[in-house]
């Protein structure tokens, strides 16, 4: 259908709400119940070094941290870590450019490496290179449009943000390439784990692994060992290692839900896994439903896949929502604005303003607000066409 | 004397000592007796968001953070914060960075800013900067000997890491220059508090501060909220804020010292800054007698001052010792390196090899086993010159 004007047939007294965001907020409610059981004590003399391990590459990785991310990634069956390198970061954001700055030349190149990733590709990639006017790498936009006979590094992101769809690298040059792999979404809460990821780099981080986005902690899984050397040098020079406190909760937060998992009695859907992933199927079906009726705006299609780690088929419950706009609304994010909600518009993810991104992990308050002002949408939709 | 080989007269057979690093072990034994008071319990609920306050500039900044902070310097006077903005980071490594970029003009100028640093200087601003081979600032050397008429900025560090003197800007130049004050070791366990200090941009640290290095938490002091604005917005794309359980923890331990130093009946001695400062005035004290014994190396030499927080007259009691070799000793790193000791040598902090830093901070055993090789030496020379 063509919707007659770029403005939404309502407005929205109340007020704004912020889904621009990935603040994964949703996850509160489990770890409410969790609370006791996870919670950490730290005594005034602990942390005081700034060394973990000086036998490990990542000298500032707490063992007990590495021993937490190896056993999650075993016993969700997501990422193989056997024979490879972990190396942490203050997010995944620090091991971006970490990994960046170790796949790029040591000397000073004569241009800086072309990095690309598929749009819509995640909207922070390109600010966080641009920052650094770096002449070791530089941002350059579209992989899928990607046609210079020059060094690159492709990112690949799966499940995609902003439109969690699931990708392989897709750059077709003739010059050299490395891949670098952002899996931040690649959980069964978000989407069916088919397979054990085995790239040369790999990016998780905890945010949106378990929702604590406030420890910042990421993590590279790395098959070089001279890679995970360097990226280690980047976070040194950079922060010279990550928190400890949040390092101890991590480990200690990994390590509960995986006893859980390896308890003999528990039940799927009260652990952490089965539990978000019922939160989201949920909002996603109302979502849906509030999307359809609109009339304005449709919803990326995602197929039904078998989850080797819930030993059932589902389809993705993507972080975000992907809406396109129908034809007569030109800009997704002002379109939003009117509705006094908060989104990403197209643009900073390489696509036209005709897409718009809203969070799916916020408040349930935001979310609850959201399908109210969509629901306004659909109802003067009917009321015109009747 | 002029020493008569470039070898010392000893060899050992003793495992290596690293007094290399400034990791502030010497802090744990008041952390141990203080350590219940100081424990911290975080619940497995806390710190999902990556918000902490968004009505402040820095808005991953936990509010009860930045009244610590305050806090802090207002109770032991050593800089001015009012009516100035908190920017943090994690280690006041990140914050340095920041600072230079938001020093910087937006637009990649036609030559990258200068970063100059009066010689002997800390020798880690040199590969923090060079790593990221950025358009917008590079390091350009000592500021003792910086003649371009271009723009720069000066960092000034007081007490001087790695010789502890106090020191003012000294660049002569025509062009446009801003400065940047790291005063990580601006404390009164290591230097008399004389004056608050009040510059424009103040970098300060948990590491040096408390002696929390693990923790990783830096903050800034700075006068115009648009180089905060610029300053928050590097560590957004850096790392998207700073661990939380790291905040929470500094701004307890910051409570701690500030509620002793509060209380009516304490003993100045067995609060933080005293208690600190006795043990490393003992260790200063052996230290000079054991080098002045060796005959083979100097130490810089520390007038006396008043200390505003402690009420008392006292020498500087720098971090790191900072030896100069006597003649004849040409390499100072690799004189310490055949006694095992690992040491800083000179050249990375703008110097000749006939300089040397060591650590005076570290654990108890490594400074005793120092003094015990350092006593070897001298009993050597006292047997050559009977």
């Amino acid at each position: 259908m063509v919707v007659s004007k770029a403005s939404p047939p309502v407005t929205c007294s109340d007020s704004t709400i912020n889904l621009e965001k990935g603040d994964p907020l949703v996850f509160g409610k489990y770890w409410k119940k969790k609370s006791d059981e996870c919670s950490v004590v730290i005594q005034g003399w602990e942390f005081l070094s700034y060394l973990s391990d000086t036998s490990n590459v990542c000298w500032y990785m707490l063992p007990e941290l590495k021993g937490a991310i190896q056993r999650l990634h075993h016993v969700v069956g997501n990422a193989v870590t056997q024979d490879k390198y972990i190396v942490i970061g203050t997010g995944s954001t620090q091991l971006f450019m970490a990994a960046l700055f170790a796949l790029s030349p040591s000397q000073t190149p004569d241009h800086p490496f072309n990095v690309v990733s598929a749009a819509p590709h995640y909207s922070e990639y390109k600010p966080e290179i641009d920052v650094l006017r770096s002449a070791v790498v530089q941002w350059a936009g579209d992989a899928g449009v990607y046609d210079k006979n020059e060094p690159y590094i492709e990112v690949v992101n799966y499940p995609n943000n902003p439109d969690g769809t699931i990708r392989g690298p897709v750059v077709k040059s003739a010059a050299k390439g490395n891949l670098v792999h952002d899996l931040a979404y690649y959980w069964p809460q978000y989407t069916p784990i088919t397979h054990q990821a085995d790239h040369d780099v790999m990016l998780f981080t905890f945010s949106k692994c378990t929702g604590h986005a406030g420890s910042r902690i990421g993590w590279a899984i790395v098959k070089d060992i001279e890679i995970a050397k360097k990226m280690t040098r980047f976070v040194h020079l950079g922060s010279h290692g990550v928190a400890k406190e949040s390092q101890a909760r991590a480990a200690k937060i990994m390590g509960a839900i995986c006893d859980d998992y390896q308890k003999f009695e528990s039940i799927e859907s009260e652990l952490f896994f089965g539990y978000c992933k019922n939160i989201l199927r949920e909002r996603w079906e109302k979502l849906k439903g509030a999307i359809e009726k609109s009339k304005v705006f449709t919803l990326t299609k995602y197929s039904r896949a078998y989850c080797n780690f819930a030993n059932e088929s589902f389809e993705t419950y993507p972080t975000f929502a992907w809406l396109k706009c129908e034809e007569g609304i030109e800009n997704g994010e002002s379109y939003m604005g009117k509705l006094k909600i908060r989104a990403r518009g197209g643009p900073g993810f390489g696509v036209g303003p005709n897409y718009v991104r809203l969070t799916m992990i916020g408040m349930d308050d935001d979310f609850n607000e959201l399908l109210k002002r969509l629901s306004m949408l659909s109802a003067i939709q009917i009321s015109n066409s009747s």
